[in-house]
């Protein structure tokens, strides 16, 4: 997906939150938005909003020296979401379409997102998640090509939401490798985040290569890319996979999301809030 | 009042609204936004958001060559407002305290706002404004001011929202000058609208010499200034007036806004939404 102009608001957004988190002063985080203006004018619309995002990270991170600002948040949302993982299983276990629930679950922790702009309530999330309707919503297809295969790459997202993908991932009942992010960048999912969570126990962990908030295939390490070229089935979780992966290719790519800005939500023609089942090849 | 960083995103969210408005393709709306990110290095956090806004839409002005991009909105507010006239006058005459219903009412009208980032409901305004309590009502000393002064000196703020401001000058019954900005700024009022409004009716119309969104004194006119010095009641609406003046002297001056955004919220200690009657000299 390519860039918008409303993006580069939020860049600004996003770099001072990212800057206070890193405990920089008003002097650093002014210094921050200073360099991230002059790299405005060399930003290509055309690439897309993760690449954008990964150099104002980039800059948070060289200006105030801390590797990870998001590290707290993303160890507290691992806790979190860990501690409700019972009660996740359990709302699976009681409901009709069990492989269905473990994918709305799944969105519900797609909320777990400190690169938006918008604050969110997980508790309630969990609630509504089940009460609303796809605004994309290709099941069908998804069930046929999970049933057809034997393994899933799996694209994860946040810190926290692995919790959620866990749900998923038991409910697939196929091999399955998860891959995250090779170094911190907003609360994406590290390997770290992905053991403490215990991917580990039922999957391979691999990064991806790079540091991009979303898979950016030309940022991404060979390694990596063998794999997505090979995979039957590829299931992407969240906006920044789908922003860095949409309309590159015709992969068989699940995307997997919530809506959490105007400018995903008026790409694809849904509302701000929606939840999303999209497949790449239709 | 001082700029925050805050306020940098939300300078290129309104380059980009006014760059639309002004009828700009993206290529002309990239180029505005590269501009404006050349200028923020020499931002400086001691101004006012009104000093920062007036670069942002003088860069609009000139690269569009749009020298009113907000002459259409302005045109209908104007006429929306004139149309619920009578109905605004009858909600006073039916109120027990008419001063503080015609407050109210001048505090519906400052909803009508092209520079902040929330759209509005003007109608729905209209009935929530009884219902809200004031987050600062320092309604005494204005009763007090009014009462003890021949002349008031009232710095306006957005087409349409005049007609508001009619209500209250007409509640007031005192000699009134009537002061607007000189040159198109956002949805700012000019002296055409003042007149389409009626307040020549009712009070002197004047401008403040300059083309900012808000009353920075080192830019106005000195004819307005005189003015300013010898006035012994000052009424300034909106929030731009009060980033302009607040903490700059201690002016007569009673504050009336709504607080519509974080920034300015936080600033004053209040909630966004909140309706403000604040006395500069207490």
């Amino acid at each position: 997906m390519r860039t918008y102009l409303d993006c580069i608001p939020c860049f600004f957004k996003q770099a001072l939150k990212a800057a206070r988190l890193a405990g920089a002063n008003e002097h650093v985080q002014k210094e921050i938005l200073d360099s991230l203006a002059s790299e405005v004018p060399n930003f290509r619309l055309s690439s897309s909003p993760p690449e954008m995002g990964r150099i104002v990270y980039k800059l948070v991170r060289e200006i105030t020296g801390e590797e990870d600002p998001f590290k707290k948040v993303k160890d507290e949302y691992n806790k979190v979401a860990l501690d409700i993982y019972p009660n996740l299983k359990e709302k699976v276990a009681h409901s009709k379409d069990r492989l269905l629930a473990a994918i709305r679950l799944a969105l519900a922790g797609n909320v777990i997102d400190f690169g938006v702009d918008n604050p969110f309530n997980l508790e309630g999330e969990i609630e509504d998640v089940f009460e609303k309707d796809f605004a994309v919503f290709d099941y069908q297809e998804f069930r046929e090509a999970v049933n057809s295969t034997k393994q899933i790459l799996y694209l994860a997202d946040n810190a926290g939401e692995v919790v959620f993908d866990r749900i998923l991932i038991e409910e697939l009942a196929k091999k399955v490798i998860y891959v995250v992010r090779d170094k911190p960048v907003i609360n994406d999912a590290l390997i770290e985040d992905a053991k403490f969570c215990g991917i580990d126990k039922i999957a391979r962990i691999i990064s991806n290569g790079c540091d991009v908030p979303g898979t950016v295939l030309s940022l991404c390490s060979t390694d990596f890319l063998s794999l997505y070229e090979k995979a039957k089935v590829i299931i992407s979780k969240g906006q920044g996979n789908f922003e860095g992966l949409a309309g590159s290719d015709n992969a068989p790519i699940f995307f997997l999301f919530k809506a959490k800005c105007s400018v995903i939500a008026n790409d694809i023609g849904c509302e701000v809030g929606d939840i999303v089942l999209k497949y790449n090849c239709k």
